[in-house]
């Protein structure tokens, strides 16, 4: 089971529906919510102070995506506002990979984050200039230890 | 692990990557993967004698997906032909969820598919007008049963 | 000749591009600036109180767009802010169709709408439920009124 | 006026709407078309002996685009077949610019171009490595005269 199942992931910014990410079923079209991912990702490291445009330009990086899973429960609508909601997973010393956790809630009447409608995760390789899997810059690691969720508790003896 | 990763599954059709499909690491952008596996599972149904157009229109259900999960190995390019393979699994009879594999494979110089780039799944659910989720018509569970995957062997004794 | 060329048109909202908008040659595909255009348009009908969901459902018509055309001078690049600015065409008060003008520009170090990059055009058609080309209601022609350009100047005489 | 008006153009490929190329109205989205211009211009440039990837590579040239317009006539709907048909104007020999004509047309019942859906153009200015607007490289050019208009009639006297 995904972490983000049991965490409440903190709104990271807002976006509203429009035609172009619908389908004729009238909903949002399934890979568009990889568009929101990346919305909710890109923010989240511009908020700790690590904007990826910057971080591929200093640290001469890239976060290539190596695996996405997605859980859609209910469909967002045209011209619905969502809430993007995003954390990043505990990050090792020595880590060659980073993991991102989403919610997407449909916004309320009351302007909150309300229905859950899709989650999900992403998985990113550090790579470097020549394309080589390489350890998170520590620059990168201590700009999302701030904002990454615990480490998963030791599962219990006996389970 | 995805059966994906131990079948080798059929060719269902070609596309060639534009432009459109990139992005500025001169890769195909991860969520059009997920437009792929949409023609790869649209044709494959087309090929088993049920357009999907054809089975919203005449049974009066939808298979909206419910999960959808990409291993991302290797990057396609601008330009390159793609080998989109598919298949569906195992539908018991009285399924009311159909799951597709897919596996994206890179056409090599000799014409033939060549290398693994993406796999995945998508599971869809299937429902009725009234978006109750409801059994899979038997004319869907007919058409797709000449292509499915063989059910899972039953695990063996002791593991 | 256009009449965004001369025309200052007045910033409606912004958005930042993100990868799923560049291509390979580093730049926002050619096709995404309609995205931006209807974003543009979508909101430009809310703050003026009629939001296109509304309008659909209480005046039971549509606006599906007949015409476009965008003039390309300097590209969006990754992670650019853009301001988007539009404007209704002056509307006669028995026409069938609207026009926007829109002016996309790079939101410059100072937090202003800076260079043109992108400017152009939609001319949409109001059509009713049965799809036939009718008259603007008239609840659509007040609410854009008040931000619509003046009626361009009558030729002087002799031109 | 525009030439694709009165000309008829010759079939490049065809293609097949998907769910990701529609929105809620049930019909092709607006900007989509321009996704399938730049596959009608890319198999063109193919069939005349030119891949516009060779030409990059070969020429270190790129055909950015300037301008676009697209006429939208009828709608294309999910699950149409496409046929997509394109040719090049009129080059002269010192040109720094190219332009594309573009016609979609849905594939009829007996397999046949059929109704006119879009029809438009797109402009490209040839730039070198400094993206400096420079004349097109003479394999280009010699590549599509092939396949090019005739250059437009001289006016008649006293038009």
């Amino acid at each position: 089971m995904d972490r983000a199942d049991t965490l409440e992931l903190p709104e990271i910014t807002r976006v509203r529906v429009i035609y172009a990410d619908t389908d004729q079923m009238g909903f949002v079209y399934y890979g568009n919510y990889l568009r929101y991912f990346e919305v909710a990702r890109t923010e989240l490291l511009r908020q700790v102070g690590m904007p990826y445009r910057d971080f591929e330009q200093r640290e001469k990086r890239q976060l290539p995506v190596i695996e996405a899973a997605l859980r859609y429960r209910r469909a967002a609508r045209y011209d619905d506002e969502l809430a993007l909601c995003a954390a990043v997973d505990h990050v090792a010393s020595n880590s060659r990979f980073v993991r991102f956790l989403y919610a997407i809630r449909r916004v309320d009447a009351d302007g909150r984050p309300g229905e859950h409608l899709v989650d999900g995760h992403t998985v990113h390789a550090c790579i470097d200039a020549e394309g080589k899997v390489t350890r998170l810059p520590p620059a990168l690691r201590d700009a999302i230890s701030a904002r990454a969720l615990p480490p998963p508790p030791a599962p219990a003896p006996g389970t």
